[in-house]
């Protein structure tokens, strides 16, 4: 069959060129693009040109848009024989803290032999450009074969992911007419588990806020204040501590006002996987879940919100002992979000329960980072059906449908924007270690990866 | 008379000197003796050397004593006409963050004129080595009048006060017969108000705890955990919240076993002082009490004890925002102690507290820094009165006897292992900034405290 043949010397060169797709990415990331530190800025736009320069260099029409803050990359194939399609991948990664936890400079990108296979390790070889990659190998490998992609193809790598997506909702709503296509595909999630391939049909959303409280206008001395002086400390502390109860729900008014329980078809899906908390905690040195109590492990990382403390900082902390009453303590908190929890509703009642616990004598400060409402996504698309035997052929493993505890708001943007529906295939592994030290993506998602994008190509008509 | 004459002489000297004895306490300033922090060691060392080297030149028999810490500087004077005398101060300083709030570099002291007086400006220009610097010029100027101190004095300067004095107990143990002598004085204290002499008669104690929460071995990812995995910041925030009920009150258990009420003189003296705690936190930005119900302002610093949290920090904290379940938190706690509270067994009730709330995928450990139970001091002692005397002579005011809030461990110290009444004089201001940004001492309080040790040297008998 002719489209077999096509297809098999699409992956064939995919094959012979691993190695050369393989020094492209580590260039890759050796750029620094922490996003969320103004002091790498210069970093991220030498990411967003090197993409630009990879994706011109494919014979796309490429370019930087700028936003208000980090640029997207945007670009575009000459129309092709198959449905438009959009693509989305984001070529900023997170901070590197705490670095001396890495084996390695988390920047000194490379290729590490290791029993269970090789992976590239390095901050950001996962999450996102390892993944993204995976999609541009797969379109290089088209054009080179055959000397276009199966499909009316825009590319889309935002550079703000990493802090929360603050330009990319208004560039889509400005862009609109240009961006959208019958579907957009997005590479930035995982596999269900090694080895068996997976599309992502719902994401948490996501509310963050950072907290500051102060009181004197100065750090005063324990035993001069001690006792008499309001602590800042203590009353963070105060107003974090009962935002929580015994059983793990949160008890923020109206926190669980579009908290939908699973249809019975999800939850056989879900029971079908077989999934293990016990065994997924232990990798990481846990042993047992902590969230709400007489929910299943998939429902308590895929389907139930969550309110957790990512950073709390005030007074001394370094080596030593300082006795002081600081004048100010700072907390950033998140939430996960699911159905149709809305996310700006928590923030006002998490701002509301704050406020109810700071004395008269000190003051509180709000700082929004970032917002999404949880998203599903129609999976009634032909394309998906399609994908999923790609995938599955790929793998040699039936493809699963999942869902996904992270959040991804471009998700929801595409369906809110631009009315578009998301298909999510990525290849991540849950050993990764996205956002902690010693990051590494291995060599066969990246590979394996690169050919399942070039099946899905050529599957989705 | 001829005692009046003699002294007359040496308040003579101390005036003429005044400004050769500020170039020397500058240069004191200038050497950053930060004892808790590791970075400076040598320059710890460097201001005892400074210190042994000054004392030398003034012929006393000096010499830097090592201990399993930074040093001790001893010096001893000739045997000299009255009782035999033990000077304490310490030359050690506080660390200077936030180093951003100071007007200028901590280390860069100098002389700067206000409208309220000058005012020696740089970290310890007050705590403690404007204040040890009072009663080395009292010294130097008997010296160069008379050739000799109305005393047989022995002075002793340690560098790890600000980091809890590990050092010191085990050194005063070790050569407790050379110490001992009739009385301690101790130059570590402050003024009641400005202008106001005063004898500090008791000092709370302290206890010190560094708490470290551990869940995960790696930082996690809150999207792919958050909902399951234990979160320490969240298991610490919950531990510290409960300490202190809705009134103020401390609610370990036994924790206030040994808190004694006020003496009904002891009552009557500090209502007699006037102090408005309205006022009192109006300097520091505040406006009223936080304390225990029913306490008035004097009780809640000088004779009740306290919970704070000093320090706490867990998680990402800085710029933009980082989704993560960190894999550890910590926080250190200290309480400042009255009456014969016993800071182990708080140490112990505080770890136990702590223990009940950490679930079972975390793990607690706890780091002691420093304990000294409180001390009063024994005021029937003649040299008492004498001294009394003296100041209220000096500064055309009668001197106070009071409470401080603070911790001097040494005073406690000296008490119980050299069996030694001990008399703490100082003339430190409340807005000294002691411990914050912008420490100072007024250029009144080095000149009028050396005066007035040289007065309370020749009226102790």
């Amino acid at each position: 069959m002719e489209t077999d043949d096509r297809l098999g010397e699409v992956l064939g060169a995919l094959d012979a060129g691993l190695p050369a797709a393989l020094d492209r990415l580590i260039d890759f990331v050796r750029i620094p693009s922490v996003s969320t530190d103004p002091a790498y800025a210069a970093d991220v736009r030498r990411a967003a040109e090197w993409l630009r320069g990879e994706l011109a260099a494919l014979g796309f029409e490429a370019a930087l848009r700028e936003t208000a803050g980090h640029p997207v990359v945007l670009a575009r194939s000459a129309p092709g024989g198959g449905r438009s399609l959009l693509f989305y991948g984001h070529y900023d990664v997170q901070p590197v803290d705490p670095v001396e936890l890495w084996d390695h400079d988390p920047f000194d990108a490379r290729v590490e032999d290791r029993a269970a296979g090789a992976v590239i390790r390095g901050r950001g070889a996962s999450d996102d450009k390892g993944q993204l990659m995976t999609f541009v190998e797969a379109c290089r490998a088209w054009k080179a074969v055959h000397g276009s992609v199966p499909a009316g193809l825009t590319l889309l790598f935002e550079g703000e992911e990493e802090c929360g997506s603050p330009s990319l909702a208004p560039f889509l709503a400005a862009h609109a007419d240009e961006l959208r296509a019958s579907l957009a595909l997005i590479c930035d999630t995982g596999m269900y588990a090694d080895g068996r391939p997976a599309i992502t049909t719902q994401l948490r959303g996501l509310m963050g806020e950072e907290i500051v409280v102060r009181a004197a206008d100065r750090d005063l001395h324990s035993g001069n204040f001690g006792g008499l002086a309001a602590n800042p400390i203590q009353v963070l502390v105060n107003a974090l501590a009962g935002i929580k109860d015994d059983s793990g729900r949160v008890t923020l008014p109206g926190f669980y006002d579009g908290v939908d329980e699973l249809t019975n078809q999800l939850r056989a899906d879900w029971d079908d996987l077989g999934f293990d908390a016990a065994e997924y905690l232990s990798r990481v040195g846990l042993s047992q879940p902590i969230g709400e109590r007489g929910r299943t492990g998939l429902e308590m990382v895929w389907n139930r919100p969550t309110f957790e403390i990512n950073g709390i900082a005030g007074g001394y902390a370094g080596d030593g002992f300082k006795t002081v009453l600081p004048a100010e303590a700072r907390a950033k908190v998140s939430c996960r979000l699911v159905g149709t929890q809305d996310p700006e509703a928590i923030r006002a009642a998490l701002q509301a329960h704050v406020r109810a616990h700071v004395p008269a004598d000190c003051t509180v400060e709000f700082h929004p980072h970032g917002s999404a409402p949880a998203s599903r996504m129609d999976i009634t698309d032909p394309a998906f059906a399609a994908a999923r035997a790609a995938l599955t052929e790929e793998w040699g493993r039936e493809a699963a449908y999942i869902g996904a505890g992270g959040s991804i708001p471009v998700g929801g943007d595409f369906q809110r924007i631009l009315g578009m529906d998301v298909m999510l295939i990525g290849f991540g592994r849950d050993d990764d270690r996205i956002h902690s030290p010693n990051e590494k993506y291995n060599v066969e998602s990246f590979a394996k990866g690169a050919r399942s994008w070039a099946r899905v190509l050529a599957a989705i008509r």
